[in-house]
Formats: C-alpha cells, sequence, structure tokens
C-alpha cells in the first residue's frame, strides 16, 4: 500500500484565479486573443528608482538576512509609514516573503487546529488555503452585492461567533469586492473584537487604492485597537512588485512579535534581493502613487459604466482595489467562464474571469457572480466589455448551457 | 481580556542558531572578535555567472511567475540533476523559496495534526519549527555520536513507530552532524517505509558536500522508491546563495505534486529574482563544485584534527556536509557557548558555535554537545580551535560554573 497524502492536503482547494488557466491557454493555442481579468498583476511598471537597486549590489556572497528583516529594509518601510501618519517602534514590523507569508504566519498565530475566524465574505481565496495549512476554519460572515459588499450588521456578526472563535479577518480595501469600509463599520468590528477577546487581522495590501479621494482607514489607526491588531501588507500592489515576493506583518502585540519572529527563523529569512529593491520606496517620486491611483480610478469607471450597460449585468460601484464582483445573468458562472474561454470568440478574443464561487466558503454563493481585476489599459477593458456584451447574449441564446 | 496567541504558536521553539545573537552582539560591542562557528553561511562568492544575471534582466513590471516556477528556473534545475545522472518530467519538480518551504509543503503534505514524523535525532532544529505550524510531532530516532551519528538498526525504528506515523525525515549529508548514509542505510529506511506506508522525506540540499570521493546516493535513485519519496533541495549551499531563498521539491507522486501545488499556488510565486539567478547554473564552470568541495574537506580536517587535539573532546570524523557535533568536556552547553560569548576573551576573541540540545527533542540529549559550522578560512578555524582549548581549560578551572 502506498503512503497516503493528509487530510489537509487533500482539502487544500485549487486557485480559483488559475483553475481555467488550461483553457486558456488552449483558447491562445487556437489564435483567440485572451483578455486576462482575471488575477491582480498590475501592468504598472515597477518604479526604475526601485529595480536600479540590483545594480549597485556590491556583495559577493548573497547571504542570508536576519530574519526579522534587513535593516535597511525595515527602515524603507517605517520611512512609508511615517509618510502616512503611522510611527512603528522597533519589532513591531516583521519583514516577510509576501503578503501572503504575513498573512500565514497571522493565521498560525492567532489559531490551532479546529480553532476558527471569521472572514467577510467573499473573501480572497488563498486565505483558505493559509487556513487549511493549520488546520483552521474559515467561518463566513456574507456580505451582499446589493449592499456594495459592505459589512452586514453586528448582529450577524454575533450569530458567526463560537467558542472556537479566535481572530475576525478583513481585507481593506477588498479583494475581491473592491469595497473600502468607512471608519464606522472598522469600529464596529474592533469593538467586537475588544469584546470578545479576538485577534483583528487586517490585510491591507490596497491601502493606497482608494478613489474619489475617499480615505482608507488603517486598522494601526483605530483608537484602542494596539493589543489585538495584526496588520498584513506587501509591496505588491502598491509599487507594481508582485514577482519579488516581499510583504510585511505589523503588530503592537508582543506575543505575536515573538512568535511570528520564532517562524520567520524557521525559514531563515525573506528574500534577500526583494529587500534590496525595497530599500528604493524612500526614493520614490512623492507622485508615484497619486499617478497610478489616478489611472486605476479611469478604469474602475470605464469598466463600471461598461458593464452598467450590459443587460442584466448588476453592481454597485466599487470604491477602492482595483477589483469588482458583478452579478451576471447566469446560473453558474463556473460554466460560463469555461464556456467563454473554449467555445467563444468575438472579433478574435475571449475575456478570462474569476468564477466568485472560489471566493466563497459557504456553499452555492457566488454562482452568479464574477471577479474581475482591472489591470489591463482603458482600451483593452473597453474591447473586454464589448467581449463580454456578446458572450453573455450569446450565452443566454444556448439550448443547453455546457 | 487581550486575545491570546495560539498554543502552537506558543510551543514554537526559537532557533539555537540564533537566540544567542544578544550575547555575540554585546561581546562585539566590548570589542571582542567573535568567529562565528554557529550558523551554517558558507563564505564562499555566490558565482558571478549567476549574479550577473541581475544585470541583463529587461522586464519592467516584476510580475508574478507561475506558481510552480518559471520554465527557465525549472530548466536550470533539470539540467542539473540531468548532470547528476537524474533525469525528471514535467510535474516532478517543483520550484519553492528556499528548501525551507519546501520541507514545511512536505510536513504539510503527509501529516495532519497530531500525526507522527519520525526523524534522525540529532536533527536540523527548523524541522521542529515546520512541525509546530503543522501541528505534527517529530518522533526521534537517536543516533549517537559513538557510531559517527550513522542510522540506529531497525529495531530502534520500529520501537519509534506508532499509529500515527506518516513519514520519515532524514538529511543526508546530515546538517548538524556531517555525517552521510550509506547506500545499505538508505535502504534499510526505504525498506522500513515501503513496509510501513510511509513517505521518505529526503533533506539533500548538502548533497555535493562529500568528502575523499565518497558518494552520496540520493533518495530519487533508490530502486522502487518512487511513490513515496519526497525530495528536499536548495540553491542555497550548493552555490553559496542562501539569501536568495530559492529551493525545490522533487517527487514521482502524483498526489503529493498536485497538493504541493496547491499549496504553491496560495502564496502564488517563488522569489522572481531568485529564479533568474538560478538560470545561471547552466553557465557555471564544470568545475565549480569540485573547487568548492576540496576547500570544505581541507576546512573538516584542520577542523577534525584541531578538535581532536583537545582534552575531554571527542567526535568521529563527519563524511560530509560542513557541520560536526563533538562531544566537549562540559555538563551544560548552553551555559558553555554562552559564558564563551560573556566572559571569556583569548587574545581578544572568542567562539559563537551553536548548543546541541536545540537539535535534539529528547529532553536531557546533547548537552554535552554542540554544532560546529565550518565556513571560515583555516586560519580562522585554526584561530577558532585555539580559542575553543583555552576557553574549555578556563571554564574547568571554574569553582561555580555559570
Amino acid at each position: 500500500m502506498v503512503a497516503k497524502i493528509s487530510q489537509r492536503a487533500a482539502r487544500m482547494p485549487p486557485s480559483p484565479i488559475r483553475k481555467l488557466a488550461p483553457f486558456a491557454e488552449s483558447a491562445k493555442r487556437r489564435g483567440v486573443h485572451v483578455y486576462h481579468l482575471n488575477i491582480g498583476q498590475p501592468d504598472i511598471e515597477t518604479p526604475a528608482v526601485m529595480r536600479d537597486r540590483l545594480l549597485g549590489i556590491k556583495d559577493r556572497v548573497l547571504a542570508y538576512t536576519p530574519s526579522g528583516g534587513t535593516d535597511k529594509c525595515i527602515a524603507a518601510f517605517e520611512y512609508y509609514y511615517r509618510s502616512i501618519g503611522i510611527t512603528l517602534r522597533p519589532g513591531e514590523l516583521l519583514v516577510t516573503t509576501g503578503g501572503s507569508e504575513a498573512c500565514m504566519f497571522a493565521f498560525m498565530a492567532c489559531a490551532d487546529p479546529g480553532d476558527e475566524l471569521l472572514v467577510v465574505e467573499p473573501f480572497y481565496s488563498n486565505y483558505s488555503t493559509f487556513a487549511a495549512l493549520g488546520d483552521i476554519r474559515l467561518a463566513p460572515v456574507v456580505s451582499r452585492g446589493e449592499d456594495g459588499f459592505h459589512l452586514p450588521p453586528i448582529e450577524t456578526w454575533h450569530a458567526a461567533l463560537t467558542e472556537r472563535t479566535r481572530a475576525v479577518v478583513i481585507c481593506n480595501p477588498n479583494n475581491p469586492t473592491g469595497t473600502v469600509y468607512t471608519r464606522s463599520e472598522l469600529e464596529m468590528v474592533a469593538a467586537f473584537c475588544r469584546t470578545h477577546s479576538l485577534f483583528l487581522i487586517c490585510d491591507e495590501v490596497y491601502r493606497e487604492f482608494s478613489y474619489a479621494g475617499g480615505e482608507v482607514h488603517s486598522a494601526l489607526m483605530l483608537p484602542q485597537a494596539e493589543p489585538f491588531v495584526i496588520v498584513v501588507d506587501s509591496v505588491s500592489k502598491r509599487y507594481s512588485a508582485c514577482g519579488i515576493r516581499l510583504g510585511c506583518l505589523i503588530t503592537r502585540n508582543r506575543e505575536i512579535q515573538a512568535a511570528c519572529l520564532r517562524m520567520a527563523q524557521g525559514r531563515l529569512s525573506a528574500p534577500g534581493l526583494a529587500q534590496v529593491l525595497a530599500e528604493g520606496i524612500e526614493h520614490l517620486s512623492p507622485d508615484f502613487s497619486s499617478t497610478m491611483i489616478s489611472e486605476f480610478e479611469r478604469r474602475r469607471d470605464v469598466l463600471y459604466e461598461g458593464l452598467c450597460s450590459i443587460d442584466g449585468v448588476f453592481l454597485r460601484k466599487p470604491e477602492g482595489a482595483f477589483y469588482l464582483m458583478p452579478r451576471l445573468p447566469v446560473r453558474d458562472s463556473e460554466a460560463f467562464c469555461q464556456w467563454m474561454l473554449s467555445e467563444f470568440e468575438y472579433e478574435g478574443a475571449t475575456v478570462m474571469m474569476a468564477p466568485a464561487p472560489g471566493f466563497y466558503a459557504t456553499p452555492g454563493l457566488g454562482r452568479n457572480e464574477v471577479r474581475i481585476a482591472y489591470v489591463l489599459n482603458e482600451h483593452d477593458l473597453r474591447k473586454s466589455v464589448e467581449v463580454l456584451r456578446h458572450g453573455l447574449a450569446a450565452y443566454a441564446s444556448l439550448d443547453d448551457k455546457v
């Protein structure tokens, strides 16, 4: 008898963002252009002032770096935080291998096997992977498209609470919905955490991505939230540097700091070259972010208006990040997204979207929704909307849907 | 009441390699030179042909790379494996964030919370961290200094087996002992795994580090071992590129491949710049490894002979890696190592070593042993031996040992 893989490994979900990739590949082989709206990989250039740091590396031995991050990399993150009005003390920031690792560390530090994390649904699908690694249950608190995916009222939170609840996980601005929570929403969650002795894990990797001048309130700024807040951050989106894998975990809770540092020691260091690149943060042009955000705001507007003009499509205008999650006039978004790639083309092109069920833990939810990332230029977004419009019309006329 | 950290986080051990660091820092502040024998950071240059790949990067967007690794990076690893007589098929190799991540993926893929992994003790201390993350128990199978830390007989393995045993973990060549297992030792373990339906996780990151022409047998070459072998590998030691954080996991077990790829999708990508650097593997001078290995063999000989010349020190000559674990004439190596840093100096210098108890799971073992990494040049190693000789003599004469 051959050895069996673990149950946690068997349960680990495939990525809803990447699982249709084989269909996209085969569309491309047929000569169909695929507009990639499925993955949050911005087309923005990584700033030269960061990339060019690599040319200045004089070390001939690319050695381990300190487990908590190099002094220079930590200083660069602290510089950024000061620029948004947050002063960090030594030990409060741990450099991680992307926001992904920060998230995994946070989950592991808060919850034991069988414990539960309350997570606002729909949620970033990879939270399921980190939870599965730690044998942690994600208990969903549902937000709805009709409410622009804003937080449900406190009664919903109370109903989801159990003896095993250890933390609340929110992503603000939100991936996959684009929602930016108001200060009073955040204060409601923080008060709930305080009352029930829960940690508040706040994924703020899209912190700059807020439109029409809307403010993003960091959980680090919430009054009296110090002891229980854990913030997950990353350079990926803010500086369009997804591939270097660099992020950080910030908390003022000393026990969490010490536990996460021990986890970090176990994997020795965060990527060294990425940390060198991060040193460039201190030399960025002051308008780098605002220029990028204006560009994304235009894209959001183009896409939102385009989608609203399609019969049967519903969504509220999202306030931030670069995602939106419209409801489509289909019964099964998995089947529809696959059909778009394998059966449909319009003027030689099709669109790839992420079916929404992968962003829900509750079975059956999200079946008529998709997640769209607006990481393409305006022209391509307009084209994508036309392709989707024609795709939906053609799909509606099918007798026997795949 | 403030939220409590998880039990797994509380149990997570601090690194025995790094926990004396504050004492080393304060020795340096007093002007004492510290010879670092505590950490496996080689002083060898990362090959220029790898470092220079960074200069050729033309991408202006440092984007996510495929979760399983870039085609070019996989090709570079496959090229290396062909050069040692191992042909890998597509899907068998997954690029990871260092050997650390490969190890964590392997543990998680084999074992559920409460399951056990048999691990040859003493063992690489960070296995404890990966096990703690997954709430997995490490069940030690003790190897002894008298036997040169070679594998114990099969009876010892049987005695350690329980219903919860899921895999055997071995490191060959071994960190922390420097032992290289013989083919018949490996075949014994493989047969044991086959009989009891266990996976065999083999950490081979020191594969090239074998002296006096001794051969290292990869678990990938063991006959009939295909379905249950998982190999952990890394570029860190082979190319002295510890800081870039790049490794791989290799298995012919399709279920493990699929499960580890899902875990990899959860963290999106391995570090992109590191993967570019790895492309240089195909352009290395053919004698790069042999030159480096000769250098380490000389160091081993210098250190081994030096240590044997100290009264009361015992060790068998290790066959590989760049560690050795001598028994010292002290009762408590933790206290001794700390004393060497905080109280002792000889000709303005002291040595930092890793106390052995951190490499054992069995309480009480390793209290008169230390792990020494020979990552310094010959001159510094000779100096270190003299410092240690005088340190041991001075420590022996203390009435009241700290």
